[in-house]
């Protein structure tokens, strides 16, 4: 939740200005979205969304991610369309900072997850990999394997222990363990993944999917790594127990619009704790570098412990009523 | 800026289901407001705030706010109308806390103050004031002067001079000649009273005032207290110097709404120095309690306390560019 920077009235105006969308009727900041500033926009030609890009995105990527938005719109997935200014560009400048505003898109994330969610989250994600598949720029995920063991090596080992007795050296094996043994680049479907379809960023409506918001982490990797984030974000119980029905629900319904290889299904446990993973090591790294006062409270990473802890159980996709 | 309670799609759907304004369309909270969770409520009839009533705001005063805006608004003063259910009740539950719909005000609040938005201001607050004069309930203003003396004996001292030396002794002192100088009731023209319009609280369209909203410290008072509650929130300037044009704007076009009584001219520069105290009094409490971590950062009490010593050097109301 977090809105970092104050826009002016008067900037406002004169940014809006430079679009055919009318003229501002109301401007709200949104609580939501802990890596950018998103404000609700709305003009007398209806509602919008007004993002501000904050420091953590890289401002060289931006027309990645907005023109992979373009890209899928265009192909039929339901997702924000970046505006482009009257100059044609979609990428602007308001406050000092890379600046877009997007359309508006129905909905509410769901708060409580039940199964129809996770059937049919598998149908928008397949369908996601699918169109991305003609999506001609790529970005490399800075978040895999090698990510990981460098973030980790930025992270202060005693307080991950501090978190966990022993937290450290589990991280550490697993990260040995991963590395042996993560499939090399080709050997398994690729293409342009979300990275990051947490139930905050896809949008119900009368229990439909009506869309998917917040590509800024999307990149090129295996798409049933994708598959796996959401394994893990969508099938596990706020107490902590592997939901199987969820599982198989989502697993399925991807399966339905994307068959998976069997080298996919193989595959899917060992990936699945590397995605654990992925989040156990930025949320520990934000866990502990987050100064008291600060405006977004950093997640417990103890959950995705609990997560990657299961995985490692886990000898094959029977555990997530799948085959 | 918060968002306290999380509300689920179900409870919501709920809720909304029992007025007569079409179904969920989108549901964001809004990063503004410190006291109340606010929510950008989108149906397909419309935009609507669906507010949730936190811990600062007494349940049982909530009829009195929700009654004053309905009364307002069809005096013809902007500002937000509780939607009833169809059961005919403004005030119901959710998730446990109490809860109202209302109607969407257009406009934006001004981040930078001008000298027109000052005389718009003059103008809505008297019309505000001149409306709530016909509103037949009441509710004591509990952060008058017995509140801040109340609110002072519950701040800790040290904490005070902490912030700025003196500190404790000036406020005490300041306390004693307003408990010895402020108006006997009934001595100035009364009614109800905004009692908190700062910036955030009033919006602008084209360079008019929209509207009003966050009645949620509205009280009876005296009239001209509720102008220099005003005068020092929006006539000083981010250095803390004093406008004394933008004074003047204020005062004069309240004054072609509402002509203020000789004894209230007289009495102004005595009741800012109490409004000045209110609010340092508050945010030195907030200051000193608010714990490190929280979501809502406190606002600073020196700025506070550079007004009051400001009106402190005031003896006539030339010094605010008013006569």
């Amino acid at each position: 939740m977090a809105v970092y920077t104050e826009v002016s009235d008067e900037d406002l105006k004169a940014f809006v200005a430079a679009y055919d969308i009318g003229d501002v009727v109301s401007f709200k900041g949104i609580a939501e979205g802990v890596e950018n500033s998103n404000y609700m926009l709305q003009t007398d030609k209806g509602p919008y969304i007004l993002t501000l890009y904050e420091k953590r995105v890289n401002p060289a990527e931006l027309p990645f991610f907005l023109g992979l938005m373009e890209h899928l719109a265009r192909a039929g997935v339901q997702c924000p369309v970046p505006l482009k200014a009257r100059d044609g560009a979609a990428l602007r400048t308001l406050c000092g900072r890379p600046a877009a505003i997007i359309t508006f898109l129905s909905g509410m994330w769901p708060r409580r997850i039940a199964v129809e969610h996770c059937a049919e989250l598998g149908k928008a994600l397949a369908g996601l990999h699918r169109a991305g598949l003609s999506f001609d720029s790529s970005r490399a995920n800075s978040l895999s394997v090698d990510g990981w063991v460098s973030l980790f090596a930025r992270t202060d080992r005693q307080a991950a222990d501090d978190i966990e007795a022993g937290l450290n050296t589990l991280i550490t094996e697993e990260l040995g363990a991963l590395k042996k043994a993560w499939p090399a680049p080709g050997t398994l479907p690729s293409g342009v993944i979300h990275a990051d379809l947490f139930p905050d960023n896809v949008f119900f409506r009368d229990g439909k999917c009506s869309g998917l918001i917040d590509f800024y982490f999307a990149c090129n990797d295996f798409l049933a790594y994708d598959l796996v984030i959401c394994l893990n974000a969508w099938c596990f119980e706020q107490d902590g127990a592997f939901n199987i029905t969820k599982a198989n629900r989502l697993l399925s319904s991807y399966e339905a619009v994307r068959p998976l290889t069997p080298a996919e299904k193989a595959a899917l446990p060992l990936l699945a704790r590397g995605a654990a993973i992925r989040f156990l090591l930025t949320r520990l790294y934000d866990w502990v570098n987050t100064p008291a006062g600060a405006m977004v409270k950093p997640k417990n990473p103890r959950e995705y412990l609990q997560k990657l802890n299961f995985h490692r159980t886990v000898t094959d996709i029977t555990a997530y009523g799948f085959n």
